[in-house]
């Protein structure tokens, strides 16, 4: 933050209801996460926007931020980077929103200006990236304060579903642009979806925008294969045999899948990639991962095969938009439970037991409406 | 072979010189490369021709080869897969050359007509890709029989140099088509080229096609990197201290570079890449792989990157042969030394030594002009 | 034809029952088709085919060489480039097809191996390109003689619908491939197809690969516009007030639409791609023009459009069938009308009454199973 | 502007030097410029910046303005929208750029926010796009406002040449985004660019990039004909005696050129590049064209081109500046005479008899250093 931006961050909060509090689902270490109270936030720099939200979620990595496995996420954090809600207040710098705009907020702060940003690499600004309930405070919240508002809000629009249009904050965008768009999905192509979780089924909802000719998923959990199958999955492969890479390479007569997408993050999911992508096929992770993997370059350097990584730059966000109100694509789908935001806990323990409950995407509502 | 192709073939055997004999290089088991009389080659499928050779040259893969590294060559194989000649007999599905003409010899075998040479993938082609002087007889010889001579086969433009256009066999194509145009090199570019060997100095000099504003050379000899800088590298780091990534990563101010190529074909140098590589950049493998490498994906997965392999497939020597006809590209700056190929032997014993001869590429030539 | 292959034509010439014959559509000149008796063909190169053909269809340009408009269409010709068969002989040069096997005949013939067909560009093959029916005999017949067989013909899939395949001669790779891909329809997108004859209904069919979020159909006829409804337009324009262009720009708010397809051939539409294509935006053109038109580049100048044009190429055959084959297109719902081969005077009575008969597409079948 | 954008407008305004002048190029109607005192801009918007000029120059589309030719530049408007300068005050919303930093002003002013931004389409900025000169004041002057700056600026080198730099703000990017990119030049290409005064040499300059085998500059004029060989045409052709497509084909043996690019705007030259382009080519569009032209769609519909028309958007600009660091493109070869800021209106003679006095750019220079 500059000078010239304190100086206005100073002015502006005069105007700010600074002695007013909010709840707010706070992390206070490793497996202690608290819904309780805090002061609500603030304008503090020009380009930043106070948004009330209504509608929140949560992603496997709040899990991971719960269990301690990100270390830039300290004790006091707000987490949460997923949301809808209605601008409450705009800083001066802030020329797309106003208050009172209904509003998707985006997982990735985008300044706009830099040369990362200039690329349509968001996920890498240099003012921004993913620091919501990572770096800074974030959305599950009352209210949260969005930097660089212009760059990281998206117009809610009219009619829409709040349900719905909360997974484009940041599952529906991962999945289409790390695991369909790095994979280059094409019409006719056979893909191979490792992992059938929420990420797993954002990328199969989104490879169908490409009209694939077959589309694998591999799990190790059939209650989840099924729920593939509604998905648009065209073949289940229940892994926990050991032999999913074998399966595949019989399903397509020892050809290999075009495109082979790594939805879980470990070294085993990822080795079945390696072992199914056909010679001149496309691996696209999606997982996050914690570790090295090995690298068949021994069988894959003649192969002419790519292998991308990315981190979500939400890029594609307005597309997604018009998909969504074309009715084409209905991420409402992805949402199994429902809470009142002041029931988080309960929201956690029922995601984390995903499996047991059979969740994908649950969803947290304030008491007002939007 | 077909039933068709097995009786054309002997219709045509008949007019083939079949009683002559030819000299040629043959693999008698690790280690065991003479120089003997062989049968001269004869059409045997009515897509193939016989090349007399006037030209050939010797790859760092004749050597593996030599070593014993490659079992699909197996003992009384004749080697060699590079090579400039004249079509002395042309089968009678042949329709683009005739006998007569000069022709460059490709290193991979493309029948044009199955589904992963439709792709331009010729390397896989399902009748073809590298078996020349690997899985049949090649090209360091008197004659060579060409299988789907209209693929693999190109014209030899009138007035051309055959030591310059005898790189288009295999060292130019590999250069450009595994590491520049996998790795995207853009004008503005910062690229790194790891290994200055001759393969890494092809992909040098064709990464200036894209006016890249840095190249970085890295290599263990200071011969070879000076080499490098005569061939348009801007910066030269010699990695004998064990911290050539932390050089680069000095010299790019901690951004690393947009595209990192390995062409060596080690663990080590493909670790360098994955160390230099900027957020948003392209590792473009080039070198041919023994054994796994460890690929930091715990680092890798947020960095929007790309890796790609590739065999190269040389669908690109039509437009090389426009660039080195332009005078753009010289690419017979990488031959250093000349042999008569009676004194194949010699050649193969300079190339071994390439570091102490100074040697590049070696250059085989018959007594009988082209 | 080179010397090799006359030999080998005249040597093959004694194994083909050449003495026998067939009927077959023969032009006589501007509105003179005959059904008549004709010798059968026999193979006259290496790389020839002779294929039985079991269903052919009509195109719009029979209808404009019935009229005189093609000068390359001389009196005596076989008219004819759709069609399914059998093949009933392949020449001593055709490795992927034998005698015996049920394909799709490509109306765009390929050699694989110029300089056009090495970039993709079939439709311009040195050898070929759209030939069929044209400047040798085609399939409105009971045999055609199939050049450059290895790449003009496909192998039939098993269990395939010959009334949906037969579209994959000409009709869907035509839209695909010169609406739908040159016109780069991406998700999101709103695209406007002028004209909903048969063609313009493939470009529609093949545009819903890529998910667009709306697409218009502009027509003159209520009738087609309802048709196109069932095979999936999202908004129907009649034109015939002369206002499409307006009507366009009003459902657009202004902006225009994001592809603009042309698919009639005429000033006046053209026209309309022009007024309605947004900034950024891409007109592809598909309809064969006889006549130049305007175009404002006064306006259009600093509008950054892309327009292409392009003959089909039939290089995304294989995409199509594997598009067909999953059951995603359903390229039978063109098929309106079915004669046999015999009553092919009747057929093409149908096709120039389309509008009164709504007819689509015609399938003549022989009487004989393929 | 927004009520909120008007509030700290005004709110700045009393930190501005209101009250005091400077000299200024002032638009009084057609055929009159007159170098006059005028009030200094003063910032209005938070995101804009007051730059002090150091360098400037003239533009073609400057002597539009002075004929009329442009209905949207009125009277009173101060021209220009190229130069280099220091800046003297930022908006407080500017983040990217603050007093004292030398830069390069952009001819587009670009919000970086609004749909068309996000898509890199700078030129139809919805805040923005090219109104420098045009409907706000320009960058002939001591000092000029700059809207949108951290969008439209660019931080200067270290080490710059202003001559050679001042180059990045229109004539560069016009060239290479409008010429290059949108023709997809590539190596080995033969391209064609008709017109050889300053925007067709930029094309000539930037063309070079990709290493095309050849490029043909047309002109009628053997003086700027000369001096595209100096800037790396490879033939020569003066279109005086109107059969310049002729000789085009003639030297390419009928084939014509992959890519045709229009620097001139005017049908006859358009039309040229319709004539010469190959099967599979590119016409791109650079010039500004007045009145339609008449597209030979009745020869092009099956040729396979693609047709191109842009705006700058200056996307390119980091690029081209590191090419420009790197050495290989070296813009001041543009350069022909040189002026001081203040005898701009012999700066517009020359300009104006470019033939006569053989110039291309010309430079401005304000007597105070930058």
């Amino acid at each position: 933050m500059t000078a010239t931006d304190l100086e206005l961050a100073s002015s502006s909060a005069e105007t700010t209801r600074s002695g007013r509090t909010m709840n707010a689902l706070v992390y206070h270490g490793p497996g202690k996460p608290v819904w309780e109270n805090k002061p609500r936030p603030t304008i503090q720099d020009a380009g930043d926007a106070i948004v009330r939200i209504t509608t929140s979620t949560i992603c496997g990595t709040d899990l991971h931020i719960l269990k301690g496995d990100l270390p830039s996420v300290t004790a006091g954090r707000i987490l949460g980077h997923e949301g809808i809600g209605i601008v409450e207040q705009a800083g001066k710098g802030v020329s797309e929103f106003h208050a009172g705009d209904k509003v998707i907020i985006s997982c990735v702060t985008a300044c706009l200006k830099c040369d990362f940003c200039r690329k349509g690499m968001y996920s890498h600004c240099r003012h921004g990236g993913w620091i919501l309930g990572n770096t800074i405070d974030g959305t599950q919240a009352e209210y949260v304060r969005i930097p660089q508002a212009d760059g990281s809000l998206y117009n809610f629009p009219p009619g829409g579903d709040e349900e719905a249009l909360v997974m484009l904050s940041d599952i529906l965008p991962t999945g289409f642009e790390c695991g369909v768009l790095n994979g280059q999905v094409k019409p006719g192509d056979t893909v191979a979806i490792v992992g059938a979780g929420p990420v797993g089924l954002a990328v199969l909802l989104t490879a169908q925008f490409y009209s694939p000719a077959a589309i694998f998923m591999i799990d190790l959990d059939d209650k989840r294969l099924a729920e593939a199958k509604q998905f648009g999955a065209t073949t289940l492969i229940n892994g926990t045999d050991g032999h999913a890479a074998r399966h595949v390479m019989e399903l397509t007569e020892g050809a290999g899948v075009d495109v082979a997408i790594e939805a879980v993050g470990l070294p085993a999911t990822f080795a079945i990639c390696q072992a199914i992508v056909a010679a001149g096929g496309r691996i696209a992770n999606v997982g996050v991962h914690g570790k090295p993997v090995e690298l068949h370059l021994e069988k894959l350097w003649d192969r002419n095969i790519s292998l991308t990584t990315r981190l979500v730059d939400t890029v594609t966000t307005p597309m997604l938009l018009k998909v969504v109100r074309s009715g084409k694509l209905q991420p409402k789908k992805l949402v199994t439970h429902r809470f009142a935001m002041n029931d988080i806990l309960k929201a956690y323990d029922t995601f984390e037991n995903a499996a047991k409950e059979g969740a994908l995407k649950v969803i947290l509502t304030s008491g007002r409406p939007g």
